[in-house]
């Protein structure tokens, strides 16, 4: 990337659903422009092109080195089958392009520790694609969990993220397949609630991880739904459950010693089309508010509106664009807590993995 | 109880705080009336009675045997700590006096199953404290549950009833003291999650039961918090935490195939003195009702607002009397259900008891 240029060029590794609203996403972020996009055939890619109303502008390749090989491709987001991400990740930060991965990032920790190790080694940023983390409403609530006086010491956090997508899915999608996204629902939306429980302990990996029973299983053993109990050795416990089977739901509840916090769509806000994202909160330091002839006997938990400008997935490729314009422009080496964030979520993922795998064992996690 | 009198005539043993509720409940209930009421002493039972302006028709005594000699008390409410129940509920039902019993009804299912063979033995009416399920929500709930087109199939049952009553509690309180309610916060609202998670499935007890790893218990033993996982055969699942050591919260999830069900105040309705309880569903068949334009991505839940003219605990006892009554003059055997389902949830307290001194061992239910 020239030093005259002020937006990050992007290259799109395959032609996901996912990928749509990405290409939107850079085409909002005033420091993002797509410049190319790679699919297994040109058909598909042109297709892809066309029915997003991509600008002629946009590069179609029919294969994903093209996008590797463009030298005016400065970043890549790879909204890739996870199976494939080491292999095009790795040889994508190797072309000295930036990463940014869907989420599951890999199939396991050491597959994603070669990703971050030829980021590491060429100087690239990376980034997973977990774009709640860039609401600001993620920031609002962090201030309420830090918030010692009203919400105290964090004690229980439970997730659960679930959606039946049917019979047609559960035969046919990628995201039941060994070969292609392997980690089933674990991965797909596991990973949110993981990252949820992780982002409300500031990152303290628990100690232990254990798979509650009655995780489901296709034939192929990729899990439809399960759940795991995290515990860390100072008390706090989370709990969640990740399912292709019920209904919708994206929840997360956070208990402390004097305070509570939940939302109901903690993945993407219900709301977000209208440009805001809820979420709730009480504190015992209310109930002084309460009079005699109150007609509740407990404060109404405080509705908190938190209005963004953009997307998630907006800011999450303009704050992803800046970190790469501070090293590309500015000679700042990447930033790595986005790494350290992506490699405890899956560290987490591989410990309820194993933790299924070997009959609901307890898995101790060793901090390395 | 002479076949003219149209009141079940109660008297209560203990002065407990819960009895006050009690009192007012049952000068509410209109087929029910306060004729005594028995302390350890005279005084502590007079005071009482003053305290809570009860008429001066209410015979007051510095003894339970004296409310149990009583000829003219028909049923017995029993606010007494839990390590005493089997004693002077097996006597109360021995005195051919009706059961009402407070929450957990015994320290274990063996010394609850005295407490019920006496109650059978002696053709008294058994039923336990749990006013939650008495409120109209809890029907209309159900309704939601039962609906097989808009909620499908139940997956998942998530509760969790948390108080933080601060260290004067802990130290000094019944509810941590082993030789009285010995159960600990497991008993005094874990009773609450595990009744809700009966409740949703229909009474149907788990194959297993497993107790979450970081039970904290003080010096005596005592559980302050906890929680567990429930399994059924054919895959439904629930998890619960129950603590004394954390902000209230009163939540309920149930997730099925199709649907969705939460409310955050299942104990006792914040709104109780209003008049209503609120409960939220959502279900896929309302997808359709989205717009293209529609500023939410998902439809918002249905907030369900249930009125209910008497409080929960009124419904409580003029269900009780009713069933008395019933027995009384209309030479009824007493209703069993309430004893069945008291039962069952004393059998998972006891199985989370278990799991946790076992080191959080998998506790397999063996249906007696």
């Amino acid at each position: 990337m020239a030093n005259d240029q002020t937006t990050v060029r992007f290259g799109i590794l395959g032609c996901a659903q996912i990928a749509i609203k990405l290409c939107k996403a850079i085409s909002q972020a005033p420091n993002a422009t797509l410049v190319a996009i790679g699919s297994r055939s040109v058909e598909k890619a042109s297709q892809f092109a066309a029915d997003n109303g991509l600008p002629e502008t946009v590069r179609v390749y029919g294969s994903y080195e093209g996008v590797l090989e463009d030298s005016e491709v400065d970043a890549v987001y790879m909204p890739l089958p996870t199976a494939l991400h080491v292999k095009w990740a790795v040889m994508t930060a190797k072309k000295r392009k930036h990463v940014l991965l869907e989420k599951p990032v890999a199939m396991n920790v050491s597959e994603l520790d070669q990703i971050l190790e030829a980021c590491e080694t060429n100087g690239v940023q990376f980034m997973d694609g977990t774009m709640w983390m860039h609401h600001p409403r993620t920031q609002k609530m962090k201030e309420v969990l830090s918030d010692a006086h009203r919400f105290g010491q964090l004690k229980l956090i439970h997730s659960c993220a679930a959606y039946n997508p049917g019979p047609e899915f559960l035969t046919h999608s990628i995201r039941v397949k060994p070969d292609l996204d392997g980690l089933g629902a674990l991965g797909d939306i596991g990973w949110y609630c993981i990252r949820a429980i992780l982002w409300a302990v500031d990152y303290d990996l628990p100690a232990t991880v254990l798979a509650l029973p009655g995780a489901v299983r296709n034939d192929a053993g990729v899990i439809l739904s399960c759940g795991a109990s995290l515990h860390w050795p100072d008390g706090r416990l989370a709990t969640f459950h990740c399912s292709f089977l019920s209904y919708l739901s994206l929840d997360v509840t956070a208990l402390g010693t004097k305070g509570y916090l939940r939302l109901h769509d903690f993945i993407i806000p219900f709301d977000e089309n209208s440009g805001y994202g809820f979420f709730w909160e009480a504190s015992q330091v209310d109930f002084g508010k309460l009079a005699a002839d109150d007609k509740r006997w407990c404060p109404e938990a405080n509705e908190h509106k938190v209005e963004s400008e953009e997307a998630q997935e907006v800011l999450m490729v303009m704050e992803f664009s800046r970190l790469v314009e501070a090293v590309e422009s500015g000679g700042a080496t990447p930033e790595k807590s986005w790494g350290v964030v992506s490699r405890k979520t899956q560290v987490v993922v591989d410990a309820v993995k194993e933790s299924i795998e070997g009959g609901y064992k307890t898995v101790e996690l060793i901090v390395s």
